[in-house]
């Protein structure tokens, strides 16, 4: 049975699903809802660095995909909050290992950078 | 014991370890080494629509974090080969399973997108 997708292809649909999985900020806005339902000030606050109009971008293209949510709460002061749908939690597991291995690969790759500088 | 690296850190050496495994292109060049070492024409063939140039930046940076290691053979016409190092098959694993995600997931997205235009 052949593959129904595949990210080689130019045109499988496939492909623009991994490009916006490998989007900047995608594992670290992913990464950081897996604690459970944050607000934007607390999603700003733990991404350190990343500025407001790139953590809305972001967001948005996530809850275009179906794999944020994003729930309003009518309370005063108005309350909204985000979370991972069954979708973006399914994609938690594997972009939890990427970010594993970047924090456990630290040593190595920059023992090569040293070796070699970049380009 | 508190985690020696952390890519939610703003100044977090791991952050540029994850934005370079996140660059573009770098999971389908890995992924597309996955079965052994290739050449330059037979990656970017694998690849559909990547350019030489995006090809070739893309190697390098891999080759410069120690994730690929390029290969001259002595031969008439000259042969390259590239292939993942040690440390760049270890960061197949998780990219692999990020692909598998992209691949399997293609309808869900789809239908999220359907439903709510991207912006």
């Amino acid at each position: 049975m052949g593959k129904a997708y595949d990210v080689m292809a130019a045109t499988c649909p496939s492909r623009t699903v991994l490009h916006r999985i490998g989007a900047r900020w995608t594992v670290f806005v992913v990464n950081a809802l897996d604690d459970g339902p944050r607000r934007f000030s607390e999603l700003k606050g733990h991404i350190r660095g990343i500025t407001p109009k790139v953590l809305t971008e972001t967001l948005r293209s996530l809850e275009a995909d179906g794999l944020v949510s994003r729930h309003a709460y009518d309370e005063n002061p108005p309350r909204v909050e985000y979370a991972l749908t069954p979708l973006g939690r399914s994609l938690l597991v594997p972009l939890r290992a990427v970010r594993l291995w970047a924090e456990e690969h630290v040593p190595d790759i920059e023992a090569a950078r040293s070796r070699r500088p970049t380009p």
